[in-house]
């Protein structure tokens, strides 16, 4: 990829003239708009790419190429962190924004209790799945667009936006319909119909790693969605596979600073998917705020051994309560802005 | 899942009645045809299920659970081993099958000369890929519906069934079009909605394991395109990520007697991904055929070092035409048949 | 194991009673002082061996088998934490303890002013390595004694006491005669002639994890040093093995939790050999912190490029105060006590 | 370290002179015999060593560097393989070596009858441990030295040369007064101060790769061998821990063309551990062949099921029978020589 960098008191005009030559070359284009200049990244252009048509344009300063494996999500290209508005939430900007909710969307009843107990903790994104993806062709499914339906009710009553995840490029305009981010599984982390397909929304991302994906291969997945047109791409860490089996799947805690070097895209850890024990799930939220994650995804349920999937991992209320309170503790202390519990009462009014 | 026996004289009408029934009942039946006596398996049912009016059908011995987690991939439902016809090779029944040709369909002229090789040295059927699967959404991606052309084009020319990947549900039907048999490849091997699209067909099944998935996981992968219907589904070692970097994966040679002890599907080993580089391929291939695999899928390249993808461990025809010679040598005192050498001249007359 | 619990009055004449019962019948015996009350475990007895004449000696309430497979060093041997003192720390009693220093011990001048730096950073106890094991038998082996010497003077010069690698059994006696905390390194943590001679000083051993080792084998190679009579142990998590390449290990951060949910024995995490690079260094130690760690072990050197070892994941001098600073800031928050930076000016007077 | 290759007609004493004058300079030197023409290996000598003395005496012909990491373990220091007579095996001459017995020397009955089997088999040398590592301190730790004694003298009555373990660096005299290989366990790959105990010693030495040890860091291991003065050294892969847990470890079968690439050293497979079910140890053990290893050390049991250690791995004698016809078998095809199966009548008379 090659970047062309505008003059700083390029107009929105001029930026425009350059997209169009782009166009009319049939050169992929990107604009991005940084604090100190814009700047225009031409994808599958390389140094013996002849440019100068463009070099000449008004308002152009100078063109260079990307020198890393990784164009669109590389710091070198945006040095700036990508902010993503989902809600009252900004992701990325230094929030510490939780996501919460049962595992799967079961009943009317699961995911309102859920989302009342979501709201009233502090945490700004309800979670649940309506799809499964599941090892087993026996085990449930999920409830398909119905526990769309229910969850996206829920979530208005309590103001949440909705987080759910999409298996299927054919079901990504479905999903699209009542989500607020469109979730792809470990699973499909290289599955690339499908990041093709969400790369064509306009809606957030939330890619989570696979269990024996590198950081790079995570990087370049989310990649494909960038080069689709979806800038909106958050990563989530949950856990890869090891020969450890104390837990589910082990932690890979440096993954937050690793990309945080790397890229410029938020990143989120998954406590739960990583511990499979509620038991260690505060712990390791507590450790993903310290090591300076933008937020974490977390699982629980009204009554966790009664649930239809990984109730073993999933907090009870009351647990979720307490972790929440530790963890804004923690951010006040580190001067990182996070909501603030609500009353119940006040919340239902 | 219950697995109802039918009495070894039943006949093909009577269980054609059982199948009936159960359609009326809406429970999902799968015959299974053995050596001694047929059986159904009724997928979902379990022993709170009342299959009185079942057991009561003439030509039915008894009703039984099947006790695993797997179903129809089991030894449990099927004793004896699945053969899959392919052209003139029989997968599974004994004979040690060799897939070979290029990563990448790249021109005609590469594919045809491939192909050449590929019969010369006994090999049954070609592989070559047309759409391909990258971590990079910049790399090459395959010559796509032309590169499928050309390929069964160059295997009909040296009667050599195809097999070639297939990313995307909605292109199965593509594939299919062209293909013998369709891949699954090792970063789709838990995609559900391509394993559930696959099932649908009739075609062959070559299914990857991937690089994070445990063997239990893989035959739940298989169950799902046998769910389908589908029955006929080969399953792939292609080596496994570890820690050790000496060679790009590591093989898991114990897959092949794992899997073989827990069900009748065959097995298949890639060396060529587990190595990374040529100069292991061989002691790899030798390896599969001596632990009891049914074959192997190999890459070659009549220029690797010119190869778009793979090249590094990709064989040139010299070396495949040595290893085949090896194989043969051992095949033989195993007693396991595999398809003769073929003189060039005579193949092409 | 069988533990015999005293009754809440019994003496410590009683408890001697016991333990000199024990000795007369050759059962290896380990009193253990509870906040409640005091119990004594009988190592290798289980519930076939008669200890009915121990039963009715006075004080003795009842006797019960351990139900795990650990044995000294479960939470269900002693529920309440193990704390080591060293120097001015409590290792173990909620304090968050910092153990600092170079990888190896080069020049007098060298340790004298990591001493200085650890000391007016806030750190308790000064690291570094005298001998080293090495992958390669040519790379630097270490100083040997003489880096003892020229280290336990650093250490005495800054009241630090120092922490360091034994890896010879017949070198235990040597190296106690300067260190405070005998270090067992990774490698070695199942060196069973080691771990029994360390069991056999009265010396506490700092022993880290293996790159191998799953929590389960880390805990029993604990237990030899206990079961040896040396109950101040604390264990080291310092990254395990896995497929990813961008740090030099995984940290297992769930370790803490998990260890913590097991035994009574302290935590600490080494983030130096778990991120490989320093950049990474202070959110693994601010993750380890907030996970409930009790204490870091990290590596620093007044100019890391010219360290003997391991320079690109040592900390430089400022990078070090600036993460006391910021660790010093959470345990604030988590109420946990640390030892606060000190005025070099006062220090050297 | 610099390599000085003599000329091809350099005699007996102009090498002795050569030695000589390393000896008076404090160089540490190691001749090499090949085929072609012998060399000296100048270990920690560079480029910057002023060798020119060397280079004038006569005989010698000219002075290069080695460009590995690797030096006496290397191929380019050695180019023909290292041939270890045991007995009347040679290993790594091209004979496949089998050496096998129970996983702990219990009674004199049980390794009688063990070698006994074994001879009848054709394997070449009786394992057994007396000394054993165990995770915990309160498993069976083995027989010690009347475990040596016993199975001394079972060797002894059947002709088989034996090989055990040895753990500590103080038993390495006693263990080498009974044993004619030593063992160097998984766990002890890296303790370098037993390295170089038995490096000091003229036994040959069967070195365990760990369960997480790089192939890279096996070579490093064995050259701490070498260095030391002993050149017999044979390098076992016994499988590495990853995530997969159908079986105990998984068997990198590619370490048999890797390490046959890097290193002259023979490279022995031990199907047992890499299996931990006996069903799968033959595939492993045919696999191994196969691949071209130069033997394998299997477990073998008269009643595994009483195995004091390792019982599930353990082959019966008719299962190790069966084996070894088998080996043989592919064997011949592979024009690899490997004993005979002897008349236990015979053997015993």
């Amino acid at each position: 990829m090659m970047i062309l960098l505008m003059k700083p008191e390029a107009t929105v005009a001029e930026i425009g003239a350059v997209l169009k030559r782009c166009r009319e070359r049939e050169l992929k284009a990107v604009p991005s708009h940084g604090p100190g200049r814009n700047s225009v990244g031409i994808i599958q252009a390389d140094q013996t790419t002849d440019l100068s048509d463009l070099a000449t344009l008004p308002g152009v300063d100078e063109i260079t190429p990307v020198s890393t494996a990784f164009n669109l999500v590389g710091r070198e290209f945006q040095p700036e962190p990508t902010i993503i508005p989902v809600g009252e939430a900004q992701i990325g900007s230094g929030e510490f924004v939780v996501m919460a909710g049962p595992c799967s969307v079961e009943t009317p009843e699961q995911i309102e209790s859920c989302a009342e107990a979501v709201a009233a903790g502090g945490a700004r994104i309800l979670r649940g799945g309506a799809y499964k993806p599941r090892s087993s062709p026996y085990s449930f499914q999920g409830l398909g667009e119905e526990g769309l339906r229910i969850m996206a009710k829920a979530g208005r009553n309590h103001g949440l936006p909705i987080v759910t995840e999409v298996m299927h490029p054919d079901l990504v305009e479905t999903v699209a319909g009542y989500a607020d981010i469109l979730q792809i599984g470990a699973r499909n982390v290289q599955n690339y119909a499908l990041l093709e397909a969400v790369g064509q929304t306009r809606r957030p991302v939330f890619l989570k790693r696979g269990m024996m994906t590198t950081i790079k291969e995570l990087l370049l997945a989310a990649e494909y969605i960038l080069a689709g047109g979806n800038r909106q791409v958050m990563l989530c860490e949950r856990g890869i596979r090891t020969f450890e089996t104390a837990t589910r799947n082990t932690l890979d805690i440096a993954a937050v600073p690793v990309i945080k070097s790397m890229s410029h895209l938020p990143v989120i850890i998954d406590p739960s998917h990583a511990a499979g024990y509620r038991e260690f799930v505060p712990a390791l939220a507590m450790s993903a705020l310290a090591a300076g994650a933008d937020g974490i995804m977390v699982e629980m349920h009204p009554v966790p051994e009664e649930a239809y999937s990984d109730g073993r991992q999933s907090l009870d209320f009351p647990q979720f309560a307490d972790m929440m309170a530790q963890l804004r503790n923690v951010a006040r202390a580190l001067g990182r802005p996070m909501a603030p519990a609500r009353d119940p009462e006040q919340q239902m009014a």
